[in-house]
């Protein structure tokens, strides 16, 4: 019974997810989606990659939180677009509240967009907002066993950012066991170990996004 | 519409965690759910818990996991009886999951019942399960902005462990935000500070646990 109520949901969320993926290839956009658990890093990845990557790329962000409007002031400062989504409870993302925020954004003049999920490695992995791609965010301090324990994320992910890779010599992340289980869950899934926080390693991460908009018309 | 659906699914569990809390009481034991991100140390605070109170204390485990049995292959090495809980997909534990596994346990023998829910920081704190108390960990690398942003758990729970205080000075974890924030969402809580993987600080927490089962007519 729980399961079909679902499954509807589900099904309505990919007609919207449809519908914006539809509008945004129109437009020329392309859409990343960030998941990852609270407190893996995301919205400090965000700040840094626009400090880098922003002259080259117009940038775009939806900022999806519980509550709280601090991740879109700290993103806000930065001078991209960003809109504030508040899920009041809600775990996840829906492809329904992300068709409201693109309504609010100046979507002709963004290449990229990203959409800063809600902290969450489980629900977020179900439903498609009309991405172009996941990315998955694991910060070492969660421990390597989380790629076996969370495989639906992984599974799905184009890339994963290993964050806070600083703080590897404090930790028992094991990094050998990280990359065997990974290659087990999704051999394609291109890894970048970094430190937002630092910067160490962000470099391969800017490369690949301007590969990956280069494509887009506005270009 | 969703929200009706949701508000139905609240209400039936709330029935089977009534059937739980009678059951548990019935028997003198004590359950506590441990709630928290993936990787705050949960699994680990566990460990190194019953290795500390196992011998004044007869614990039980229920380990919730999406996926693997890892959590109770470890909890099971130190000799308490531990039931493996797997949701396949959901991201938090229900009571009539929770039911399924009390008819596992050896209750008689148990005064001290450890349910360690889904890594998740949302959807647990709306799920209750029929236990005493609700336990929130939150790992220093997490942030200190996370009581805010997931103010549900922090509110409903009757301790907060901020666990992997090691790695304090290795981020930019605010401890005096993190105890405003917390003042202002649930001033009553009671906070240990601790590393599970080191040891420190974690007598206060025993003692705590000791107080809390005294009352048990096994103890």
């Amino acid at each position: 019974m729980q399961i079909n109520i679902f499954a509807d949901i589900l099904k309505a969320n990919t007609e919207s997810a449809r519908e914006n993926r539809r509008l945004l290839a129109g437009k020329g956009l392309t859409a990343l989606n960030l998941i990852s658990s609270p407190g893996a890093g995301k919205t400090t990845l965000l700040e840094e990659t626009i400090k880098r990557a922003g002259a080259d790329i117009s940038i775009g962000v939806i900022e999806g939180d519980v509550q709280t409007a601090r991740d879109a002031e700290r993103i806000g400062k930065l001078g991209v677009p960003v809109i504030q989504l508040n899920t009041q409870g809600a775990c996840h993302l829906d492809a329904a509240m992300v068709a409201e925020a693109l309504k609010e954004l100046p979507l002709e003049k963004i290449q990229l967009l990203f959409i800063e999920n809600v902290g969450n490695l489980i629900c977020p992995a179900a439903f498609e907002l009309g991405e172009d791609g996941k990315i998955v965010i694991l910060s070492v301090p969660e421990g390597s066993d989380k790629v076996a324990k969370y495989p639906a994320i992984f599974e799905k992910a184009e890339v994963c950012i290993l964050n806070k890779i600083d703080l590897l010599e404090y930790t028992d992340f094991n990094r050998e066991k990280f990359y065997q289980d990974m290659n087990k869950i999704n051999p394609e899934i291109t890894v970048f170990e970094m430190s937002a926080s630092t910067g160490e390693g962000m470099e391969s991460w800017i490369c690949w996004l301007k590969r990956k908009t280069q494509d887009s018309p506005k270009a």
